[in-house]
Parts: structure tokens; sequence; C-alpha cells
């Protein structure tokens, strides 16, 4: 063996060396995740459709599930409770957003492109509302009319037909512009959300939603709370629909008696008004879009 | 050193790379991937119990949740929503698969195996069904009377016992012969399906599935649809159990004013009678197992 | 190239590839894993961005569900649940525990570490007595006040800020020194459980845990059961509350006909009261806590 041929061995297994450590280490360099919005619910074959289909589009992909427990056809509700998640999962993560009463008929599947390289995938309903207002948007895409990976195309479950296979190449590294067209994401279909008044020291604004626990969540945020001197300590009234209590501002839950009501800034910079360790939203029969004032 | 030497570490040295490769390759020669289908519910231990298992069982097995809220008890439930699931995971995939009122008596705990490749660890009493139908079964096994890594049997958590430490072997990469002894899969318990009926242009089926959303997914099959001229467009009269209501067949749910009934052909190339963003189950107080009738 | 060049690449390739195999074979060192216990509920974005946020923190992170579904603020509930499903997991699991209505408030947010390396992140508000009762505990830490990671703390949503992040650092392989004060972990919280009582043959205990069936887990040990002759086919009478029902000791639900009662030692190693079939605790209204007493 001449010293050429040791040199020549050893350039190849140093490439070897390479291509292995790309290969070992390619988690590292991007997320491969994909989370999971639905209003699918857990009790049919939908979200295990979902997930199968994505294991089978992209074998490395790992799946994190948000919620399949958007209230049915809920577009709102989906839109607020994915631009509430979104900003804690990774750059690079892939979103795959579906609550789509209109599967099957003319609304466009398409992909938005945010600045921190994060993808939504799902249909152009309104779902997206929320990311597209504080998700600093950067492009989006119209989902190509054939997903290759995908078994057949159907009229009522796009989840399964395209959405999946798309957020799951796109997981995969392919980028969005092998899988749509590019359009204006101004284009994209945003919800009317209604936005608060100031009057004085008196907010009015609506309850934006209803969490697990009863929390009514207003569209309110803490910024405006502060100019309408919304004071930590303070005793206000709040009337929620036709019923009014009164509340203190406070830092969290526990810094009243239980069962008592406050008003706080909540961890998402939004203000809240809760009972601690009861349920407000059965005590006022509130729902979200319900009108809630604040006022002394 | 001399030549020799240099071939034999560079012989050595591709060898090692050879053993890393497989190392690292390793998730994408086959999933490990464990779907899980369970009565379980979500609010016991006996879900996180069955993943504790699994991961103590086989650390690198990756597991997808189709759903643990098969209604308690009801295996032809579980059976079309697994029948249903199946097809959209990658071969390879191992089911678990629990419903099982039976435990601990005689019914037999079994692997089916299906020319894809893929095993469904669980009771055999008809929870199996709809695999067995349409998955293109291969071979079957009745489980050891001895799991090396489960933590001692009990008479009511096979979950934790028997199914979720024998799914995670196969993910492993274990054979089923291994871990049970060959029997007819002929053999497994199914349970009765009643099949529709076309007399003339009338199709008398049942309701099959009530999915979140209340839609009523049907027995009767696409193809039998077609068979008694159920075309795109028409008016047709549909009757659930004693109540008749007037759809029209479409494509999709949004092919008609909101509120409005649907029959169509859904997805998973089934009957379905729905309402366009509406619950057709709540209207009509229908249940799985009622009688199903299309007319002109 | 002279021999001793040779040499040195020879060096330099091994280390590389042990550098590489310990990269590629790190999941099986340790599992990464996470396993998540909360009252989160599945409707809102909390459990969502406790995931996202771990991902962030560490993107290695695997995660497992035990449940979202702990009744809110009910501590004792999720004490026991955790309890029940932490030893299913392998050495080395990290369970994140949030049940926490006294967020933000002065209650320790702590780390508590096992015997068997495992560790628990969650609020000191007695969340953990399950674990500080049968876990074997080897040490505490309080979390300090700052978490690297951490967006910026709320006084709302320590699962995003303060839990999920600690237990993500420890999966990664941090060490809990690092992160928390060691404390003594005897100066952990801990609820009162009741104690059962033995008189004679009669024992009088009270129910631990309604799970999803309506069985009723009741706070009596098999070993208690054996020392008051509870023994396999004796019929027993059982008062739930102010009923009384008449049920046989049996192996397993399905050795008495549909509907009837059964007690039996379970797979965890406490006396249940059930119905093969039905669901025991709505027949007599049966909740947790409630006494029960079983007597000839």
């Amino acid at each position: 063996m001449k010293a050429t041929q040791v040199r020549a061995w050893s350039r190849c297994g140093f490439v070897l060396l390479i291509a292995l450590w790309a290969g070992c280490a390619g988690p590292q360099r991007q997320p491969r995740l994909v989370a999971v919005l639905t209003d699918y619910g857990q009790t049919d074959f939908y979200a295990g459709v979902l997930e199968g289909v994505m294991y089978r589009t992209f074998p490395q992909v790992r799946i994190s599930t948000i919620t399949h427990e958007v209230e049915p056809f809920n577009a709102a509700e989906g839109s607020y409770v994915l631009e509430q998640a979104a900003p804690a999962y990774p750059p690079g993560t892939v979103f795959v957003c579906i609550v789509d009463p209109g599967v099957g008929t003319q609304r466009r599947p398409v992909i938005l492109e945010t600045e921190e390289k994060k993808f939504f995938v799902g249909p152009d309903n309104g779902l997206l509302t929320g990311v597209l207002s504080s998700g600093k948007p950067v492009a989006a895409y119209e989902i190509f009319g054939a997903v290759p990976s995908a078994p057949g195309w159907s009229s009522t479950f796009h989840g399964r037909d395209i959405f999946g296979p798309v957020a799951a190449q796109l997981a995969s590294g392919k980028a969005p512009s092998e899988l749509g067209t590019p359009i204006e994401w101004s284009s994209l279909i945003r919800l009317d959300i209604p936005e608060p008044v100031v009057e004085g020291n008196v907010l009015t604004g609506a309850i934006r939603h209803v969490d697990r626990y009863g929390n009514l969540i207003s569209n309110i945020s803490a910024a405006l709370a502060d100019r309408a001197g919304l004071r930590l300590g303070r005793q206000v009234s709040v009337r929620i629909g036709d019923q009014t209590v009164s509340a203190r501002v406070t830092s969290t839950y526990g810094d009243v008696p239980q069962g008592d009501w406050v008003v706080l800034k909540n961890a998402e910079g939004a203000v809240e008004v809760a009972r601690n360790m009861a349920d407000a939203a059965q005590t006022v029969q509130a729902r979200a879009g319900a009108v809630l004032v604040i006022g002394p």
C-alpha cells in the first residue's frame, strides 16, 4: 500500500464520517417537529389517521399535540388557541391546523411561513387569523393540486390527503416552494376580532376564550389595562353579559380567598377575569364572545 | 507500521463504520412505532402506565395515540376505529389494541400479523374483526404465558403486564414467533357486522359509527351506493330510526347551505349522512346500530 | 506519509468514532423522557405550550402524556394518579407534575429525586404525596429563582416559565443541583391520606379513586384484605356511602355474570369494588372520599 492509497482512504473515511455525523446529528439541526391543532376530537380515527399518514410520509417526524378539542367548526377558537400555543415551539416547527367545515369546497389549502421559520399548514378560512396578526408572516403558498405521497384525494378528509402529508414533508426539510405556489400572505382570510375600548377608567371588551378552569380570558391587553389605570390591589366591578361582580386586581389567583373574584394580567399579556379555585364561567354562564366591562 | 497493518486498520474502521451506520440508521429501517387504541380514557393512570411500560421495555419505541376514548367495553366500536386508522400507518407499525372486558378470563391474548408487516396485539374478543376483514392477515400467535420484561402478571391489567411489553418487543424487532405460539388466524373471534341490502333503488343499512361532528357513517359501501343509483345532485329521503329527513347527494358537506342534510361517499369509501356544520346525530337522536334507509 | 502520520490519523479516527458512537448512542444511555401529568385539560393552549417550551429547551426531549385530565385544582387526585403511573416508567424519567392552584404565591417550586433516578418537578403543595410515600425519595431541591431558557416569568403559568424548562433540562442530563438549592425532602408537603381499619372481619376504608369504568379503587391494601380474611369466592356485603350491595370476591371482573358486583385485589395491589361491564360509581353515586365498609 502506498502513501497515496493511505491518503485516499483517509479522505474517504473522513467523508464517510462527515456524512455519518450529518445523518446522526440531523435531529439537532432542525426539529422535524409537527404540532397538531384540530377539531377532530379524540373518539374517532381522524387523529390517528393524521398521525399515521405523517409517519408514513416522513418516518422521522416527531409529533406534538396542541389539541384535538377545538369546538367543531369553530375557526375563531382554533385561531386563538393556535396563536397562543405557537410562540412556545422552537423555530422550524411545522403546525398542521385543521378546523375545516369547508373541506372539499373552493377554500384554498395553504402554507404560511413566519420570520421564525415556522410553517402553518391548513385551510384558508380564518383559522390563521391569530398567527397572521402576531406571528410575523413572511410568505404564503397555495398547496399544489397533487401531493405525491397522498393516497388519493378525497373531498372530506384533507387532513389525511393534503395537510398531513404536506406538514410531514415540510418537517422533513422540503421547501414550501416545492409544495405550493407563492401567494400574497396578506391575501389570507382574517376573521374580525372585536377591539376593546377605553373610556376614562372604563374598559369595554369581550371574552376571547373560556379556559378549562372557567377563567375568562378577554381581548383586553395588559397595556390597555395599564392605560385605564387598572392597578394592583384595586377593587373593581366587572360586568359579564348581564351580571356584575366585584373583583380585586391581583397578580395571581391565590391572592384572594377561595371563591373570590380577581382581575389579573395573565401570562399571555391579556386581562383575565377569574375566581380563585372556582369556575367563573359556570358561575355567570359566560361564553366566548360575551361583553366584558371593567369599571371602578 | 506496515501496509498490512494499515489494511487491517482500514478493514476494522470499515466494519466499525458499517456497525455505526446500522446503529444510527436503525430508525429508518423500521418505524419502531406503536400505535395505541384503548378504552382506558384519559383521566386515570392506565394510559400512562401503558406508555411507561413500553418505554421501559424498549427505550427507543415511538408511540402514537389513535384513541383512548373507545366507549368502555365496546369492542365493536374499537374494531371499527382500528380498522379505519390502521391503513394510514406505515408498514411495520405495531398496534396495541385494548378493549378488554374479559381481562384475566380464558380469552386469548394474541398477535395478528398482516401482509404489510403490521402487528396487532390485543385480546381475542372480536376487537380485531375489522382488521381481519380488510387488513390482509397472514399469521396469528397466542402470546406465551410469560413475558420476560413484565413486572409480574395481574388478572386485571394486561395492558401493563402483557400487551404493552409484547408490543414494545415487536417494535424493537423481535419476531412474533419469539413471543407466542402460532395459531390459525382464521380462528380469531369475529363480531357479526350487519350487511346492507339494496332493493331496487332503496338502500337499507345501519349506522356503523357516529363521529365527533355527529356525522352518521353507515355500513353501506360507496360501490353499493353506486349500484343503487345514488348519483351526485339527487335529492333523497333518509330514514334514521323512526325519523325521516330529506338530503342531497353531494361530494362534501359544504355543498349545501348550513344546516341542510347531505348524503355523501366519504373519504373511507362509505356512505355518510350528515348536516353541514351541524350535528346530525343529535338532531335525530341517532346512535351506532340504528337502521338507515336511503330511498328516492 | 509516514507511519507516525498514519498512526496519528488512526488515533484521530478512533476518537471521532467514539465521539460519534456516543452521540448516536445517547438516547440509549438515558431516556430523555418527560412524562406529563397536569390538570390543564385538552381544550386550551396550555398543554401545547408546555410541550413546545420543552422542545425549545431541549430539542431531543421525548414526551409521554400520563394525563392532562386531573380534576382542576385536585392535588389529591393528581398525587394518586402520579403515584400509580410513575413506577411503570424507566429509571431516569423526568415527571413534570402540575396541579397548581397556588401558582405565583409563596408555595415552592421543587424537584424531588428518587432512588431510581426519577425526577419529579412541580409545586410543593401535596401533589407529590404519593411519590413521597412509595417512590423512595433521596433528595429534593427548591428551584432557583431564574431559569435561563424561560422566556420571562409570569405569576400564572409556571408550567411554561419554570416546570417545563426545568424538566427539559433534567431530561437533557443537567444535574438537579444546577437547577435548585438542596432542601430536605422530608420538608415537602404531604396531604393526609385516610388509613383503612380492620376490626375482626370488617374492613373500613375509603374510595381513593373512581376510574373511567366506574370502578371504585379503595385505600385498602391487598395485604390488609388478606388479614381480614377476604378470600376468593366469598360473598361479602359492601357499604358505599349509605348504600349496601352484595359482591363476590374474585380474581377479575369477568368471573361473575354481567352487571354483578365484585371485590378484587387489583393490579396495583389495592382492593377494588366494581361491577362486571357496568359502572359501579354511577350505580351508587359514589365519589372519591366516600366511606367503604366490607363485611361478611
